[in-house]
């Protein structure tokens, strides 16, 4: 499947952040190690906010291990937040509209995982996003159908409640169509500002995912360490899986859980679809 | 938009037919003269028919003048029935899924031209396309959901009047939404056997559209020309633009109309939408 | 051939420096009015300098118009010092390594223009690169190689005379193989502080070359002009042609010269090739 | 580092060849299991021989696993000889210049390994590549100069002959430069008729090859094998790793050694490079 990193904190260069680590994203684009996949090589994507409210978002169809221009664009670009995404399709069509993070106004969106039977379900999701923003769907992934249906049950209002809905809605369709077991998903968004992170999937089996503990704590832990002289103390991440192996940098988000990370703090609640 | 060319004939190599004429298809990727934009640097394709009856499609997102596999394959590859394709994006992405010619079994689709006001339509037109058909759509162009919707109507069995009936699906749904004269096109479309080329327009303004015509009366005419001596007697030629200006060569498709070639032989009809 | 433009100037956004002017670096790759060609579309470069000394840069196979990174990158990216780029093969591979502009530590070059028989002479310009330059050179171009000799000959040192020395090694080579007016080309060099352009061909009919005049007398001129409104007082743009049609914001570079950009200043020199 | 197939036989379909067996070439760009790196997702290539001399190249920098293309031309093509190779760059920038096979004339050319300390000795080999040879270069790797260097030695002639000098030169140039054991290599080359495959490494730790044994024995010996019916009783392999787990089907190419095929037969001989 996939594997991501979200970031919030103070400005950090982007090669500090998926280069660098023992275990960096890039690095877990040939070598993941909890993924469902070693491999996630079918394209990346990278999301970051900058001045304006807009977030620019640099995708590519090329691996990230050796793509120069994600290279050259953490060398020089720093960021207050961060998604970054590396795929490894399901079934999808390799190719820049289908890479995570997915854009809508201030919103960013990524997912690792997958929805079952997706090519029989398809059509009938299709119809359940709203006639409004149905033409600003791009690409033809399962991920980003499911950011549509939490766009539409008001993920800019409540995105936890939203996105209980989007899911129920798939399980419900999926149920109809005889097919079990359909969602499988760790899913990032944010509007910005807050970063909202999902475990959950039907089978309650999930994809792992961990969000980081608090910087100044480990920096007095580890006093050599340098990415955590990088990192300001405010500094969050929540990533699929651990960026190294210091000892208490990583908590894991417990299944069927959503983490909502605001500023320095973060905050656990259970998270359960919501059937239509 | 686009520019096309679709083969009949005995085997002919790739080569000859896409980069030696005079003003080849690959040279109309810089520098067409009749078409709408001169450019058509936004990706190509090939859709070409061997031994077996599925054709196989050769698609890229460089443009064509400068794709180093086009022209490899190309220079092996021969083939007794190709359609090629050189595109000019009117909106949707530049993508291998977005490129021309599309196929469903033995089938082939290419289309130069648009439907004006297509991301208000499209979702109508989506729901339209027979569900069991909807999960192959694999691109987000209107040339390749007005392929799918003449295949709900009918396109294997009776072409000419499958692809009435969805010209005249969109002509009324975009009535619907306020958009006059929606539908701006040269389509092709084969079963491995017969080619039916349609020329028409909602404000009968068309693209233009040509056919060649007798291979041996032309020998006899242009002794020295050399590509008519790589054609067969029954090759058969219809494309955007023609490659060459050697006089008697080509005949204008007339507006309106339907040119079905089945072996060496055209037959010519009118072509009508068929309001739902 | 290419074109090219390099700014310097208070930090602008690029995408107002290469998507929205009248007749913008992104159009020409479209339709150039003054180049060799009117399609320059065999993939483009920019390099830009941020907060370190060495530039960025981010090169792409893709035609600029339709690149989806380029436009992401240009909304969010602002830059004091610029160099754009849009290619039209003379015959190597489109390829990343052969986009322009190329970098040597914090220097950038771009090139427009073609070194005649380069197969012919490209074996003996090789070998008079510096060996200690060599395991640097990347592509596979006559552009970087013309860099490499550049660098070979001093350019760090005394810009005007290295470019000189190199030119004229290229001469006296070609003159050796017996082709004759070997070099044509518009140059442009910087390393961070001061931009070097070069007008200069073999035969004395070298590709077109402007610079802007000063941005404050413009404003004074034209209160309406968005573009100038973007612009700082100390703004200054090299160009293969204008940008726009305003009368009095263009000043040809002659023939056969050298113009420095420093601050808001330029100098102009004569330029002579200089015989091994 | 790579992985790489040679056959030589009837015509086989590509399909058959490169995605069909259990422990396919597709599938090692993936995940190999013998291989110096698990993924060889940095580009690929396929050359094939047809009706004329010149074999036809395809390739791509996209990881094997997610190329379309590759598999539409798999499906419909079928050939007699047929090379194909998956990169795992080793320094050397990911584009189609750079992907194997490399092509002079009619010969083919592939390389598994590394020439180590390669951008130190980079400079004298191309020196001694013969200068009517040197403009045909296209890349930057070390295997296409490896190439350029034995058909300087006469690789066209003496195929053995030729390697052991190319190598010898090599290892001769990197004992100047203080590098040890410089050549790491398995090779496969070909003239259309006859496929030599070399294995050799200056520490003699090569890495692995092997070559298929007689396919109508190992057909009496499993009469269930699909695989075995797809292929002529002629057919040869030599590959970097199995195909499959057949036991008895591939012997292994020992170290420091050259096979030959031609037609169903196969000639070992001891390989050592010829110090210049």
């Amino acid at each position: 499947m996939c594997r991501w990193l979200a970031y919030s904190g103070a400005p950090v260069n982007l090669e500090e952040l998926l280069f660098k680590p023992q275990h960096s994203l890039v690095m877990q684009s040939k070598h993941s190690t909890m993924g469902a996949t070693t491999t996630n090589g079918d394209g990346f994507g990278v999301g970051w906010y900058g001045a304006g409210e807009r977030p620019g978002i640099f995708t590519s169809t090329e691996p990230a291990w050796n793509d120069r221009n994600l290279r050259e664009l953490s060398a020089v670009a720093s960021s207050r937040r961060v998604f970054a995404h590396i795929r490894a399709s399901t079934g999808s069509a390799v190719q820049q509209t289908n890479c995570h993070p997915f854009r809508h106004g201030n919103w960013l969106w990524m997912h690792n995982g997958v929805l079952a039977g997706f090519p029989r379900i398809k059509r009938d999701l299709v119809l359940a996003v709203a006639p409004e923003l149905f033409p600003a769907i791009e690409g033809t992934t399962d991920s980003e159908l499911l950011f549509f249906l939490a766009l539409t049950f008001g993920l800019e209002q409540d995105p936890p409640a939203a996105v209980a809905r989007a899911v129920g809605l798939v399980e419900e369709t999926a149920r109809r169509h005889g097919i079990g077991n359909p969602v499988q998903m760790t899913v990032a968004t944010t509007d910005g500002e807050t970063t909202w992170a999902f475990r959950y999937s039907s089978a309650r089996v999930s994809r792992s995912l961990f969000h980081s503990t608090s910087v100044s704590t480990l920096r007095h832990q580890y006093p050599d360490n340098p990415l955590l002289h990088e990192l300001s103390d405010g500094a969050r991440l929540v990533v699929s899986e651990p960026l190294g192996d210091l000892k208490g940098a990583w908590r894991e988000v417990p299944e069927s859980s959503c983490v909502a990370v605001h500023g320095a703090g973060e905050e656990l609640s259970d998270f359960e679809p919501l059937a239509p």
